[in-house]
């Protein structure tokens, strides 16, 4: 086996050995002792945002997106309207899920550099009743930002419409509290900074907005209704589990309870953050984001102005240093994105920023 | 790590220590090594049906059924019908898949001890000029029953209709020529009898038919059109990839060619299954389809008929003699099933006949 770059990315993204060791056996989707695997981890996943007594945890077979389309799916009735909250490409995708859907729904586009802002969308709650639906992104990985969840979702609560909430890049290390922050439906996945690796997604739904959705989803493997009825009368998962995947699954969140939850993970991805931010500022690279809205999960990079900097070269310089960055999403502006996510701490990040220092050097780079 | 039981199951199944350690090592999905993964895992399972001139390889995050459903939404038009022949559970999931779509289909049900019958196809086709395509399943799992695949596709291929293949069972031990067999769409999955983990399925698509099924799918996730413009652009997956579990395919499909590819997957299993049909039987056990129509891949017997046979306690004596076997999956008569796939050989066929010995002995049943 060689030595693998880490990986700095916004997932799949590095995880630990031991992880990945649970993967070296095979389980029967079938038998008891895989089923009691499924149910820990659904019961750990609702705990960590405390949603246990509100929610019912709802795994999806593959990548995150199957599971946000699922929950639009199921959860918005035929005749909904969903108000999109858009200010990256992630809730430009939410958009096409509706419209492919065939949902109702008015996208409200912002600058990718400012959080969405719950006053607008009180304001737009208020002028159209049709709306049954806010959908929402709370880190946008896109850019690295975070959105105003808890305002947002007061917002929302306040006028009875359901909240959803994609939280890919944040569940398990940016605090949400279910007791305090009302929604519908919480998505996120395996591999992200619950640090598994990727495979499945999985739905917070709240339960009286499950029960009453039997028969939205105009798709077999997508309607979670089906998927949670089947799962809690059986306690297996409806379709073939990618069984290894949720082993894995299983193995890191009982890392993530014996790292100290997700105070400790939180704080260790804040100093992930922190060094990468300070390290890059000293080699002249400008991060994208004012750092008020900067999410501690992936941050986002000028490219240097000079010529010499081609983003294909870098990468694979910076690889062959052992560290493997992101490509930037942003169509106006030239960027690169490097992740703070994943079972990595300071000497990672020292080693990364090092490792694009060195990079620049060896490619001439001076004007940054 | 503690000894792992056999999987005498369908999928997931036992596969081979080699597979699972191609699981210990993180991909980024956006970088050119695991591109080449992907591409060489497309390559493979094109191959072994003879399609790389006629069909695009799909890969597909999520379970087989993800994939059927996939395949059915994309290439049958909004306003195409689907004869769904139907002997068994997985083709009366074909049929639920049309109805949940939205997709006018025919089901024929027939018996599930025989063989779907292409005679009756041909009649069926040629009363309604309406259907535009013909779904069936390869080897109905629920039974173990194979269907005549060559002469359905004839017949198809005789009324210039579409055939969709479900192969979930049979891709890689049965064989099928794509080259002989016309077919628009054949599904399978990446933990069946290619003796990999679950969580990915594929669609193996006629180039022109999947070209031309732009805007069918009323879905983001399961439309292959989008998904295989990207990958045919990007060398990537549209959505993050299950790439431990591309991985191990990939390590599953270098053994499968190592081993002798499908003539010499076909013939262990086929010895597996001759095993296990020549132990039961010493042990009276009764096998449910008649051995003409029994496909090598899984085995239905009859339950014994004494009162002290109780499913449960039988699968919990025969597991902790290290074997999983399946429960029966038919409603008017009691039986289990054994499968006769995965990285098991003779000297496991003999020792899970032995452990049903044991088993059957220490339960005192006599009456079988
Ligand atoms: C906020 C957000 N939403 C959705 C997704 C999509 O997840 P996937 O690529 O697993 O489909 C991602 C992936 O990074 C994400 O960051
Ligand atoms: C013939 C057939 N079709 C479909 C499926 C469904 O596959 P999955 O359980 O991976 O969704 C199976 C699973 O065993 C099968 O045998």
């Amino acid at each position: 086996m060689r030595d693998a770059p880490i990986l700095l990315t916004p997932g799949p993204l590095t995880t630990t050995a031991r992880t990945r060791q649970a993967m070296l056996m095979d389980w029967g989707s079938w038998d008891a002792d895989f089923n009691t695997t499924t149910a820990s981890v659904c019961e750990q996943l609702l705990g960590i945002v405390q949603a246990s007594a509100s929610h019912c945890c709802v795994p999806l077979q593959g990548s995150g997106t199957f599971a946000v389309e699922a929950a639009i799916a199921t959860l918005v009735p035929r005749e909904g309207k969903v108000l999109v909250l858009i200010n990256g490409a992630y809730g430009e995708r939410l958009a096409k899920i509706c419209q492919v859907l065939g949902r109702r729904f008015t996208p409200v586009r912002s600058d990718e550099v400012r959080p969405t802002c719950a006053a607008e969308v009180d304001r737009l709650l208020a002028d159209d009743p049709t709306l049954t639906h806010v959908a929402l992104i709370h880190c946008e990985t896109s850019t690295g930002i975070l959105n105003p969840l808890v305002d947002i979702a007061e917002v929302v609560a306040a006028h009875g419409r359901g909240l959803i909430i994609d939280a890919m890049s944040s569940f398990g290390a940016l605090p949400i509290d279910a007791r305090q922050v009302r929604f519908e439906a919480l998505i996120a996945a395996s591999g992200k900074c619950l640090e598994g690796v990727p495979g499945m997604g999985f739905v917070l739904a709240e339960k009286h907005a499950l029960s009453a959705a039997a028969g939205n989803a105009q798709s077999l493997v997508l309607d979670l209704h089906d998927q949670y009825q089947y799962l809690a009368r059986t306690g297996q998962w409806r379709f073939t589990p990618p069984t290894h995947v949720v082993a894995a699954l299983h193995a890191a969140l009982e890392q993530y309870q014996q790292e100290g939850g997700l105070a400790a993970r939180h704080a260790r991805y804040q100093e992930n953050c922190r060094i990468l931010l300070e390290g890059m500022a000293t080699l002249g690279l400008r991060s994208f984001l004012p750092s008020a809205c900067q999410a501690p999960i992936i941050v986002t990079f000028h490219a240097p102005r000079d010529a010499r900097f081609q983003f294909k070269d870098f990468y694979e310089r910076v690889k062959a240093k052992g560290f493997i960055l992101y490509p930037g999403k942003l169509t106006e502006v030239e960027t690169f994105r490097v992740g703070c996510i994943g079972a990595v701490g300071p000497t990672q990040m020292h080693a990364a920023v090092d490792a694009v220092a060195q990079a620049l050097r060896d490619m001439h780079v001076v004007d940054i």
